[in-house]
């Protein structure tokens, strides 16, 4: 009998989903538009019987254990996603339950960034390690703390939400409702803010002048930086200031051995590993110099929500069998 | 047979300990000061020889079943003191080993701050508590944290050393060689130097204006604000903005049911919770808010550094166990 496990990422426009082996090979993926269901039971039962004929096509010998779901608002204790910004279903919605009542399977549930940094350690380049930071750099920034091997979940399930640190109380506004939040500067949204600040600030000529807001993406503000844009590296540099600033501060709550950058604006490589590193290392205090590795993720950008909600099944049945 | 420990406090002008049971009974105390021993040797030798002579004082049928040790630069993997700031003795100091060497017990050696989260845990306000935050407030800031019932230790054994966050990377100068850390703000030294600060900028007439620097401190500040003192009650109000702000980062990270304040510091009560709190709540992402207690610690000022360390022994023998 070959064990599998079905992971399911919960985002805002889609719900993607695979079966994968503990190997980390995803040997099926499908995917569902939110935008067809009005109904949370609408989307839950079509979901359910999209896996389930899904999981009959799995290799003879093949066996389900269990279903992993990340996201956003997810928590882990109750295997419930409540108040989703994201999501029109609002309210506490019983995924856990659910699924573990059809499925007769363990189902576990926690965010996102949680499920990227179990995804990490199972499947990605955070093996054997026991104190790490992810950091996935989307439309916001997310985060996942392991310390001493364990993930941190916190009282109320609800820990690591380190894009919604200050930078600046008087900046930015964010989506959570204040203002200066670490997300509004460090995350694929805010490089494009910067560009735009830095645009109307300055006079240097760009190609980035051409481009709106909405057509602006990371790809195009890496792209324009190694042309040699002037205001394209400046967002880098700026966007690595603060972002180097604040993992500083996150360093010293929890010494970890590495930081892992995730997703879309980590893509840009040098250009923003580059500046974080030199402005944690220098905001870090002596005794922790040097002592911090900030590197990619190991998990590719497609499959990692899957294997990052599939990793959490693994993570509970290697540590209940211990 | 009644089990006791011995729980060591190594500060930079005296070392205390004190024979304590586990119910938190210290039934006998001593110190020795600092100055007297040039070797760590010499140190240590003494130290070894006054807890043999002090732990047959014991009543009958009580025996010795672990040391505990906090000092700042406490290395909980290590058993070790590292290149302590405030003794004399540079290098690695392999305390940890020395003591079960010479009493053939287990000895725990963890910073300072570390030691009193684990005292809380055992025997003061957090007992039952999985997930918080201990905040010192004394010379410096020390800070400890709980995460899901264990000691985050980090990988290099020096986690949450939340002092040296920064608060303003131009602002005030720190022991540590950097600039603008939490703890140049919220300490005991912290407000003097606010104190300092404001009646430089200011015209107001204050009774601080008539003590130096060296004779001020907390508790002149706190009676002077009790008494409508202008410039010491904004020293209060200035030195929890700051406070608040920083621990609404700190809440993010590991989303803790409680943070409780100990030290000199945290004796002024509202004076100091009270903006501490209100700015905390205002720093914080909505979903965390009115959700951490933040809440004065459990253990008297006086015998807490003593049943922190001996703590530390009591959580490692039931962890153990299990």
């Amino acid at each position: 009998m070959t064990p599998f496990t079905v992971g399911i990422d919960i985002g805002g426009t889609s719900t993607k989903f695979g079966l994968a082996d503990r190997e980390g090979n995803v040997f099926h993926q499908d995917s569902l538009p939110m935008i067809d269901f009005v109904e949370f039971e609408d989307f839950y039962n079509s979901l359910a019987k999209t896996i389930r004929a899904a999981a009959q096509t799995a290799p003879t010998g093949y066996q389900l254990v269990g279903i992993g779901v990340g996201a956003a608002n997810g928590n882990y204790y109750h295997g419930t996603i409540e108040n989703a910004v994201n999501l029109r279903w609002k309210g506490i919605l019983p995924l856990g339950k659910m699924f573990t009542d059809d499925f007769h399977v363990p189902c576990l549930v926690t965010n996102d960034a949680n499920a990227a940094a179990v995804g990490e350690m199972v499947y990605g380049k955070a093996k054997g390690m026991k104190d790490f930071v992810i950091i996935t750099l989307g439309t916001g920034l997310g985060s996942g703390f392991v310390c001493g091997g364990e993930l941190i979940n916190g009282h109320n399930g609800i820990a690591g939400e380190l894009g919604h640190t200050t930078v600046n109380p008087g900046g930015r506004y964010c989506n959570c409702g204040k203002r200066g939040c670490l997300e509004t500067y460090a995350s694929a949204t805010g490089i494009k803010r910067t560009v735009y600040k830095l645009l109307a600030d300055h006079l240097e000529p760009s190609e980035l002048r051409g481009i709106s807001f909405e057509d602006l993406n990371t790809k195009m503000i890496s792209e324009a930086a190694h042309r040699g844009d002037v205001v394209a590296k400046e967002a880098f540099e700026y966007t690595g200031r603060i972002l180097g600033m604040k993992l500083s501060d996150t360093v010293v709550h929890t010494d970890p051995e590495a930081i892992f950058l995730f997703g879309g604006l980590a893509l840009a490589g040098p250009l923003i590993f580059d500046p974080t590193i030199y402005h944690m290392e220098k905001n870090l205090m002596p005794q922790f110099r040097g002592r911090v590795k900030v590197i990619p993720s190991g998990l590719e950008n497609q499959t990692a929500p899957i294997l990052g909600a599939s990793s959490l099944v693994w993570d509970h049945l290697e540590k209940k069998s211990k």
